[in-house]
């Protein structure tokens, strides 16, 4: 469609710039053909429909999400990613073309090409790292963010399958040593600092073996692990490898109470009142130290709780986590679900001794705010540091039909009754383990202050509502410091019934 | 009634003899008169209803068991006891005046004297010998068989109630020293070796000082003594004191489940089938290490168990001892109860590692006995060794309106499914728990043929109870030797529906 244009001189340049325009829609036809005498066609190196070359040189761009395309092509553009390869194509790009780019690449579902091998050892160690991660030192399993089937999440966070390894070390080396920038959070900065060479090498040739659609498995050796448990000091403690979990029907179980933990409405599908999982407010499946880990819960219950006036077992405690923060219903104390939870944690905390209750045990303190929190400022740092994951929204972000970042708000997100609705508690979660792989970045007031934005918005009513919003206060909320439990927001009463229904129809 | 036979001389000998023999019914006679000539009155130094006298010195013999007072009296006649004031009157007596004196003296109540006063430190630390004992050391305590209330358990165990601090602590160093023997099993020489004269002193004075009917309570102090858990090795674990429950509704939980531990019929009534509690089996209020303390099975649970093919929790673990050990009905898993019982095993955890097993838990392991169990060979030592306390007819003993000693056998007593059924574990806790005070000192082939005796004896059905003796036996006993399940003894067929009824329609 470009050749007229040259072809017929000058005289048919407003016509050609009409039909360049018009041919800008048709990113076929740029990722085909190119744009003469200004871009190289893209299939050149990425192939017609996007899927890598070069033997893995060139990455796979195929299925990527249309945002992160255009945001990597204009990044290109304007020299904050530098390649001498890609920068010179993006500077023949205009805006309409890098849309038509991405749309068009988007919308492309080409084969992938044959798994390569490597060394058994290498895979596992990458498995590992892809599934599991190291949280404790920072690093985050790329399932956290790039989806169950590293399949990524609209609109900014890249697919990794189909890459080659070669591509994708190359990528984390260029993350880590800030050759390519990592956009304003730096996450992936942080997070390639955190890997040795070793592991990223592993980690690539591990996403490069997956075959398409293949959803990364925890790696589970055949034969278990030998392990012993050991007395542990409460403050210094590691729980059990993974590798570990015994085979059998104890370990069986064990298994099964993961898989509740890391997918509720999967697995806990008759208790799931909303798209939450437990691991979404206990990090790196019930371990993390710093987002109250089970190892550490399971050993200071039986507990008085002020909260129903019960000493509570393990058990009745997960069963106010499923009735307020999945806002669904409580499995019964003896239901295989709950004993699946249980016996995880009681496996997690292998060596611990009963009774001392860890320093770990609950989310971190926040100081007190210098300023009254505010929701308004809150909502700044809401628009800068969590719309990547939980959207602009707040209804999180699903990819490949699974809930990937949760709802912080709304009919799928956590009722009054939970803890996290506590905007100290919030706080404290937020400012420690927020962003993934960025925890510790946002300043103590910006923690506070989006933690008070995020609880003032609309959530499911409280289960134990009783007569008013008043009156279910004065119960359960009056020794809460800032939380909007009963407050008027935008015209709404917070936390009365139908509060959130009228929310929702004035917004959707 | 005796004067008579003197005065008429020889020729009335045949008449006084008569008279004589009638006259030792009355022992009233005997003790507030005497037998002129021949014997002091009893009153003289006891008083005439046995209320003790000498301000202490001279013991109150009012309820004392009727065996109780035959067997010191013929001891004392036969020199086994000895006493310079005692040994010249026994003498004297016949077996038929002995007989009177100690019918008469077990129908009287007169009132106790007054309590007399000592430091309270003193009567704290006797309370808590009285009350606790020190199990670990072989010092049982006092209540666990003289009853509640120190009442004497008949027939052979005397009432500590009402005594002086002077006699019980004269008694306990004579029992200690060996001057005063202490009956076929030495089971009080025994335990006061085990004390100390510290502790025989404030132990008499804790007794002397309790009211008329008083029970002694296990000491609470107002303010709990400060503890803070620690990190334990589980093979040298001592669980906190119970000085150290604290208070508040965490605390009254603790000593509601060690209520339902010491009196199971009276604080979990709903779920109790028979007269035991779960102190029977489990010494020392769950505390003993070697007969499968509470605080090391909370550690390892849950844990597959190839009784149910489950994993269990503690609270399944804890259901199977209700609806097998109790013969009664398994509390739900989230009961008030079974909280109860939880929350005190977690208490007495304190500071001991999740998962490790420590050697205490379970029962001790016998050596394979070096003949085939035989309970023929374990009637005998039943016989010399068990009735004190679990009576000829293995129903136990009770007191003052409560179970002192457990049934063995019987409609009282566990069931076909119990752990304690199975013969190596009885013959595990027998050789080292029994008799209290006196454990190890039965031979490892005593222990067995003891337990196999017990095992042959009938007792309430299996409630899993399917389609025949065999096929039950098959699916729940197949790998369990020696027991008795399933064979014919004394015409009966053990294990069967019914079998228990026919055997106490014979026995009763």
């Amino acid at each position: 469609m470009k050749w007229p244009c040259l072809v017929f001189g000058a005289a048919a340049i407003g016509w050609c710039a009409l039909v360049d325009s018009l041919a800008a829609d048709t990113g076929e036809n740029i990722v085909v053909q190119g744009i003469p005498g200004r871009v190289v066609a893209c299939a050149t190196c990425h192939g017609a429909r996007g899927e890598g070359g070069g033997e893995g040189a060139y990455p796979r761009l195929a299925g990527f999400p249309a945002a992160y395309t255009e945001t990597q092509l204009k990044a290109f553009r304007g020299g904050s990613r530098a390649s001498p390869l890609m920068s010179p194509m993006a500077t023949g790009l205009s805006d309409a073309d890098i849309d038509a780019i991405a749309t068009y690449l988007e919308r492309q579902q080409p084969p992938f090409a044959a798994a390569p091998t490597a060394e058994p050892a290498r895979l596992e160690h990458g498995q590992s790292l892809v599934t599991l991660g190291r949280w404790a030192q920072g690093v985050p399993s790329c399932t956290s963010c790039h989806g169950a089937a590293l399949q990524g999440v609209a609109p900014a966070i890249p697919s990794l399958a189909g890459q080659s390894a070669q591509y994708l070390s190359a990528q984390l080396a260029a993350y880590q040593s800030g050759q390519r920038a990592a956009g304003p959070l730096d996450l992936m900065g942080r997070i390639a600092r955190g890997m040795s060479s070793d592991e990223m090498r592993d980690t690539a040739l591990y996403i490069a073996s997956l075959r398409l659609g293949a959803k990364p498995e925890i790696p589970r050796p055949a034969t278990p692990e030998p392990y012993i448990a050991k007395p542990q000091s409460p403050d210094a403690f590691v729980p059990p490898p993974e590798s570990a979990i015994p085979s059998g029907p104890y370990g069986e179980l064990v298994r099964l109470g993961q898989n509740i933990f890391e997918d509720t409405p999967k697995y806990a599908t008759a208790y799931a009142g909303n798209t939450l999982s437990c691991r979404n407010c206990h990090l790196d499946r019930g371990r993390d130290a710093l987002s109250s880990p089970m190892w550490a819960a399971y050993v200071h219950y039986p507990e008085y709780r002020k909260k129903d006036g019960l000493v509570n077992t393990i058990q009745m405690r997960v069963q106010g986590c499923f009735r307020y923060s999945q806002n669904g219903t409580a499995p019964e104390a003896d239901s295989h679900e709950l004993t699946a939870l249980v016996t995880y944690f009681y496996w997690m905390a292998s060596g611990l001794p009963v009774g001392v209750k860890p320093k770990a045990a609950g989310y971190p303190k926040l100081n007190a705010p210098k300023a009254a929190p505010s929701p308004e400022r809150g909502a700044k740092v809401y628009a800068a540091s969590c719309t990547l994951c939980h959207g602009d929204n707040g209804l999180g972000r699903s990819s490949g039909g699974q809930q990937v970042f949760p709802p912080l708000w709304g009919s799928q997100s956590f009722n009054w009754g939970a803890g996290m609705h506590q905007v100290d508690r919030a706080a404290g979660f937020i400012k420690t383990s927020m962003p993934f792989g960025a925890g510790g970045t946002l300043t103590d007031q910006d923690a506070w202050d989006v933690a008070v934005y995020v609880n003032s918005r609309p959530r499911p009513e409280d289960p134990r509502f009783t007569e008013s919003v008043e009156k279910t206060r004065a119960l359960y909320h009056s020794d809460h410091d800032y939380d909007y439990y009963g407050r008027e927001v935008d015209g709404l009463l917070l936390g009365a019934p139908g509060t959130l229904e009228q929310w929702e129809r004035r917004k959707h």
